[in-house]
């Protein structure tokens, strides 16, 4: 089988460590050992210590584990929501948010905007307990403008702001003081195996879940926050978790520390800049955001003419595998993503073939 | 390092063919592939037809995958009962899943034995809606007779019978026609790397799910059981799921068929007998649960004259790392995990060193 690599917008291409961290994970046992020992107990701290150190994550705020972010969203509308939250909805992912909160028979509320159009009202009900942001929509391609963010945090300093960081961090740089809880799944930016979600929360995200339990709402049970908080607390998880995957995340954290968290998102604006430069030279394409403030960084999104099957099949040959529309946009988009572990000599080989497609 | 074998109750050893999957996975892009393709697709259906064969699922149960077991205690509880589920408990895991009963405001009820001891009384409250069994209680070593579990089958036609196969499948046999619903967790007999639960529901619990709902209680969101089946029905899942965990699965699933599952269940056995008469034979153990109809073939436990760690010792400078108790029995107890990747000849020097010590 001839070589690929992966530019989907997740699961992805695996970062290049990962197979000789495997290696050491089969040496040192660590799918043997168990999740009440001092070994796991270190594996959890240090993946804890430079996940911190990485996302820049600020004093007062803490990291849990859980299997993906679709468990976190359940997790922050069962434990940090007693009646509504306010969505902000530009793609699917950040609609399917909305839908778990309707799931738990929430009065929550949404602004949507059309697919690619950004938000200009950023008013919200009154009632509003939490506003969830999606910094990086990964079905279409949209980055949520960080100014409007911070609009966002001095307008409602009462309500706690919930940000999606999937495919975003740590490629995009944010200053977590901005929200109060983030959360992400690590197939993404990452480069690791799926089955990972880190859930990142402050004090605030604390006393709005006592105001929960106190109002006698169910927050779950292994994972309500207050168990991830009393195991956490010992460098620990309620139930038997996702050990080889903490492991990996601390192995690529420090792989990714290595090379800078600053390095990597100034390498990530250069790749996605040649990426729809490319895209606008070219006749066939163009970048399905209009407005480059609020073009993903992450996932570079564009309309195809006469559909996507021609340069999927141009882009396989070559070895290079990219994601298809999402959705509706199934066969008419190409989603290429542009993570960590894609270098800038491989992007500029798909800037190549764009240009002489 | 010196070269370990865990004979811990789960975690425990990797089951020795996993190291050469983790390679095929990284070969195969394993990681990197979208779990909404055809790769993945096949993976799954691999994975379920093999689970199938091995445990000899019978026509009209579905398998779906989650994270832990802990997790399916809580889908367990949020789709399968409306008011009121009755738990047998022996033992700390079985009380755990009649806690996130109660976490999730149920009225269940309980029959509580001292650790150890039989369960006697079978009744079940009137309005019972679904009752829970655990095959092997982990924590103490107990194995619930399954002549008992066909009473209950009997008396409460009426009633889900919900089975916890945590370390007992496939090393231990059961027809699962005895039941509505069982899981387990893979880190145990199956000796994969912990993060991924195994779901088996019958038709029944289908109809029970609409029943649920038409009951207006909160069934969850990307997890529900109409979720899971309307993607489980093509081969997928509704979030990204731990892929690695799934394909290991069905390679180790596989690798276990060509051994087939009654000479590993008939293995089991007779190691499990070497290690209780090792046990008895030995002036310094004796085994926790007297009734030997009761013991667990699969977590041998035994009390330790003077506490454990004299035991652990010795046995540690062979390279045998066996498990402490569970809770309060931490330095009193023994638990020798007893699991398919455990060699006959391996059991038997353990024996010895009993013998020896």
């Amino acid at each position: 089988m001839k070589h690929q690599i992966y530019f989907t917008p997740g699961p992805s291409q695996i970062y290049y460590t990962v197979p000789d961290h495997l290696k050491s994970a089969v040496k040192e046992d660590v799918m043997c050992i168990s999740h009440r020992g001092a070994a796991f107990q270190k594996i959890f701290g240090q993946t804890r210590s430079s996940l911190k150190t990485l996302l820049n994550v600020p004093d007062g705020y803490d990291i849990y584990f859980t299997s993906s972010a679709n468990e976190i969203w359940e997790r922050i509308i069962q434990n940090l929501v007693i009646e509504s939250s306010h969505h902000f909805i530009n793609g699917s992912f950040a609609k399917k948010f909305y839908q778990f909160a309707q799931s738990y028979q929430k009065s929550s509320t949404h602004t949507t905007v059309a697919d690619g159009q950004d938000f200009e009202d950023l008013s919200i009900p009154e009632g509003t307990e939490l506003i969830s942001v999606t910094l990086n929509e990964t079905s279409i391609g949209f980055g949520f403008d960080q100014n409007k963010l911070k609009q966002l945090r001095e307008a409602h300093p009462d309500k706690l702001i919930a940000l999606d960081g999937v495919s975003a961090f740590p490629a995009v740089g944010l200053d977590l003081n901005l929200v109060d809880t983030a959360y992400f799944s690590v197939q993404k930016c990452f480069g690791l195996p799926a089955g990972l979600g880190v859930w990142v929360v402050n004090e605030r995200c604390f006393q709005k879940y006592e105001e929960v339990k106190k109002a006698g709402v169910v927050t779950g049970s292994y994972h309500d926050l207050s168990d991830l908080k009393s195991n956490g607390d010992k460098n620990q998880t309620p139930e038997t978790p996702n050990i080889l995957g903490i492991y990996l995340l601390g192995k690529v954290c420090e792989d990714m520390l290595f090379r800078g968290a600053k390095m990597i998102q100034n390498d990530t604006i250069y790749k996605a800049t040649i990426l729809y430069q490319a895209l606008e030279r070219s006749p066939k394409f163009n970048p399905f955001i209009d407005q480059k403030t609020t073009r993903s960084k992450t996932v570079i999104v564009a309309n195809c003419e006469g559909g996507n099957a021609a340069i999927l099949k141009a882009l396989a040959a070559k070895g290079f595998v990219i994601g298809k529309g999402y959705g509706s946009y199934k066969d008419s988009h190409i989603r290429i993503a542009n993570f960590p572990v894609h270098s800038k000599e491989q992007v500029e080989l798909i800037c190549d073939l764009i240009d002489s497609f």
